[in-house]
């Protein structure tokens, strides 16, 4: 890694944590339609923050994530009622780690760690606590602080902000291509994670680094 | 119709005219991959102007198209070569018009009529021009102007500069929910053209009506 990388900072939705472990969740309470469901919930939760940022109506990414939720459960003509919504809810409090994650952040310990999201802290915080990552040193950083949501260049200044660091000093790591083409084109130094194998999006940037999964970030030293 | 409005202001892609009617021409270019492809296209077509727009990075909406489209192939793996590729973006000047739109245009043309479209003029002249809506008195007006797209407040009030009125004096129609609710955020009266009986997305406002295709818009006087 370069040595002018002073942080580095993760994204947390599909980058730390797998969205799509809501799955099976989703899958008991609506047989036959927890992947249908999981997919268009993950969809329009993106579609909303980008939304209500060109439309200058923020609001914070929990409720979002809820209208987004109910949005999708009508649209599939699901029959869903308030305690099923809450306990999908709660869900994202318990995301599934994907499986190298604790093992390499524990290996990039001796820099500094943060994630940075569209979350909001109210589901962030809890998420992490416990999760095995809750004995990482690692800064938790939300567009909430700001209103602003990524990938507009003034959220990724709430990061240089919080850190204290130029942007070319962040390695910046996200598997949502959307994510790293706003952080790229900010300014930071990026690495993607293609988890799913995907073609990076036709935006006019591309990544710095790709690597199927967060263990790519260590092995290239090696 | 309310005696205070004095222009109306139709969306184009999607409200008049079918960007799914360039379904056929993928099919005929890739067989068995026709409406996968025509789908993702619109739906990269749409995103990446959402994206752009927040990354601050505005191309035309004609080179946003074709980055779409060519993003789209490549994530499909289809056989596609330049000559495909200009073929099916010639198909955006070339789309159909919805059934009963000439005749309901014609039964409004005591109003002052305008079309407003994220697309830019390159795009929007020669496919009105080659239409059966090249003989309606209908200002053409694109974002391009400003170079900022829908759903932007700031894009919704290019449409006042250029037709002199106040926004409670314009009834904007479009199919899309993203586009109806950018323009009742803004202040305009809205009319939700509902082809598909979907329902309308969560973001904090709804239309102020809801029509299955244009007819209901002369029908609601009768």
């Amino acid at each position: 890694m370069e040595s002018r990388i002073k942080v580095i900072v993760f994204d947390v939705y599909g980058t730390l944590f797998n969205v799509y472990s809501l799955e099976q969740q989703c899958e008991k309470l609506f047989p036959g339609k927890g992947r249908e469901l999981c997919e268009l919930w993950r969809r329009k939760q993106l579609e909303y923050s980008f939304l209500r940022q060109l439309m200058g109506t923020y609001e914070p990414f929990y409720t979002i994530t809820r209208n987004a939720l109910t949005y999708s459960c009508r649209q599939l003509e699901l029959p869903y009622n308030d305690q099923k919504i809450e306990n999908l809810l709660d869900g994202y409090l318990h995301l599934k780690l994907y499986k190298e994650v604790e093992y390499v952040l524990k290996s990039l310990e001796d820099k500094q760690l943060a994630v940075f999201s569209n979350g909001s802290l109210d589901m962030l915080k809890p998420l992490i606590k416990e999760s095995p990552l809750k004995d990482i040193n690692l800064k938790v950083i939300s567009v909430d602080e700001a209103k602003v949501y990524k990938p507009t260049p003034m959220s990724y200044q709430i990061c240089l902000k919080q850190l204290s660091v130029n942007r070319e000093e962040v390695l910046f790591v996200s598997s949502n291509t959307w994510d790293i083409a706003g952080a790229k084109n900010f300014g930071f130094n990026t690495a993607w994670i293609n988890r799913q194998k995907i073609i990076f999006d036709s935006l006019g940037v591309t990544s710095d680094a790709e690597y199927t999964d967060l263990l790519g970030l260590i092995n290239q030293n090696s």
